[in-house]
């Protein structure tokens, strides 16, 4: 794990090198943005920086207080330089997912050259995958433009391929997490996962997590785990959480939790699905279809999350789940209530909802609540 | 206007009968949702309740509580019964405008029939246009057979001329505010243009405007005006407002002001579009291609505020703007910088950025700000 924690500092000589070299950058914020054209496109596909509370201070001084930290956060780190992946990008893709980041993004267009895909609101809409077919195309003739290069189906064919080694790799790794006890905490879990996105060279980053399976595949056969047997197992889900926005993971793995998996899309919910690598296939379409099916609550309606969430309850036999909304977010808040309707109809299992920024002002009261769930969940067990 | 006053009642026995004798009667929450549709299958098109704060508490039992009042409003009105509108409709429609709404929704249909419409994001993109032209030939499909109808091109083209010709009598309402002093108080002109919405037989509504129209040019015959020589002139912009939420031009006509005009989607907005009533062209389209014009924040980009911002400053002759927003609503709270570094750039006025709910509790500290911004006008011309 200690490789992982230095990696972001690693990451960043390498990205300053690969720029002088001549290498284009170019910078995502979400899922849905297919990182599998820009590896076509021959450039370095990175993530931008969101998951840190010092720069909202700044970003509130041009967008609204109340609005989610992840959108204030990422504003706020490219405003003011402070993310040097967003520094180094040539070129930043965003997409229309939330009100928040796509109203964002028409501010953000002032400090870089962007290209805006416009994500349909249902994945089940009549039209919906030949549209998003048509937004992937529009995003690789702009990149061919703003790179001066083709891209080619067999470059996307090769880019489908590593990006699907690099899906496969980090979902093996969370998959070890179905043993109970879990080998990894949530916390290392999310480190792991977090770095993919930071990862300047994609088979090095692959590397390192078949290595990192390996030393927990070993740990497993010793028996070892950072929990004893019976600690309750938690299920994360709701809005993406990252390095420095991973208070309430800490707070229930030190309330006496073990957080085993994340449904949201900065863990299982986008390693769940692979592109089709059928070489007969339009590769575009492939990947229009694999980003369209990501349950994402910005989709109406969105069961494909329900189902999943269903589906990891049974495997990571969860003994209890976390609905985490960053403030403001509409859609995860609103969506929480069928969460809480599905948890309670189809598994007797509890469900804590929370609401909370990047902030440590509610701690406290987190810490109080927290507490509370997880002595509910373990007096089921005792 | 008293008769105005007295409409919401009478629309009720009218709607009740309308009802009993088999008319059928479909809501809708939006400016999107083309009513032409409704009123070419012979049903009565109602707009739905959520301009008031009484049921907002009842909302909040399910909705999270940083939500826009309007979402609220509209959801609570629904779920308690106490919007006759809603209570009546055999069926409704909603769109994915904003994503309160859009997931609002996911919840409402447990209530009531739902359709949702999805509209593009940006109406510029390139095949926005027949994605729309899509959604409304869905909807008509589903009217036809939620109604039991059939629903011909001639209906659809007397439709566009009924509501044509609704828009025409509205659009010259709010156009004889031009006139300095406005002949019309905001909070008149807020009540006619709202009420347009709840009339059950459109003809008599349009009568009843068209008389307000020779009433009120009687009186600038006369002279006649609520206000006196000088007063500050507003325009009124961002989230819609109507009767129940008008507290801010309450506000701002009680501190000295005369608010002329609404920019948002409850005033002139939708109002300086027709739909083209050109024989030889497919009516659905010819209303899809209007209803997709309309420049509302959920569009990015949205340029088009901008530029009827500019086009009403002039032809208002505007002294100073007010931008409203319902708290938490983020496309207009984001898009707010943009107007006002628009007006700031492109007009020598000064531009009040208001954020505020349906309730009172704000009402002494929006008063002050009022009062401030009406003074600053004030000083400017005397």
């Amino acid at each position: 794990m200690k490789i992982f924690d230095d990696l972001r500092g690693q990451n960043m000589v390498v990205l300053e090198n690969a720029k002088q070299s001549g290498r284009k950058v170019v910078g995502m914020y979400c899922a849905y943005c297919p990182q599998e054209l820009v590896l076509a496109a021959g450039a370095i596909p990175v993530s931008l920086c969101g998951t840190r509370d010092e720069p909202i201070a700044d970003a509130e001084k041009v967008l609204p207080r109340n609005l989610c930290p992840l959108i204030k956060s990422s504003f706020g780190f490219a405003i003011t330089g402070k993310c040097p992946y967003f520094y180094f990008s040539d070129f930043v893709v965003g997409e229309t997912t939330c009100d928040g980041k796509k109203k964002m993004f028409e501010l953000l267009k002032q400090y870089k050259p962007m290209h805006i895909m416009h994500l349909p609101q249902g994945a089940d809409r009549p039209g919906a995958l030949s549209w998003w077919k048509e937004e992937l195309l529009l995003l690789k003739e702009r990149l061919e433009e703003e790179l001066g290069v083709t891209i080619s189906d067999d470059n996307l064919r090769e880019a489908v391929k590593l990006a699907n080694s690099e899906q496969r790799a980090v979902k093996e790794l969370h998959e070890l997490n179905k043993l109970d006890p879990a080998p990894l905490s949530g916390l290392d879990l999310l480190t792991a996962t977090f770095m993919k996105g930071f990862n300047v060279n994609r088979f090095e980053g692959i590397a390192l997590v078949n290595r990192l399976i390996d030393e927990v595949k070993e740990v497993i056969e010793r028996g070892g785990s950072p929990f004893r047997a019976g600690t309750p197992r938690i299920l994360l889900t709701g809005c993406p959480v990252g390095i420095g926005s991973e208070k309430v993971i800490r707070l229930l793995e030190e309330g006496g939790g073990s957080v085993v998996c994340f449904e949201s899309c900065s863990g299982y919910k986008t390693l769940a699905m692979l592109t089709d690598e059928d070489e007969r296939r339009d590769p575009l379409e492939a990947i229009a279809e694999r980003s369209l099916k990501i349950p994402c609550s910005c989709m109406t309606p969105n069961e494909g999350r329900l189902e999943l969430l269903g589906r990891m309850i049974r495997e990571y036999r969860v003994d209890g789940v976390v609905d985490l909304t960053w403030q403001a977010c509409h859609t995860y808040n609103i969506e929480a209530e069928l969460v809480r309707g599905y948890v309670r109809d189809n598994f007797d299992i509890p469900c804590l909802h929370l609401e909370t920024d990047y902030s440590n002002s509610d701690l406290q009261q987190l810490k109080t609540r927290v507490t509370a769930f997880i002595e509910l969940l373990d007096k089921r067990w005792t």
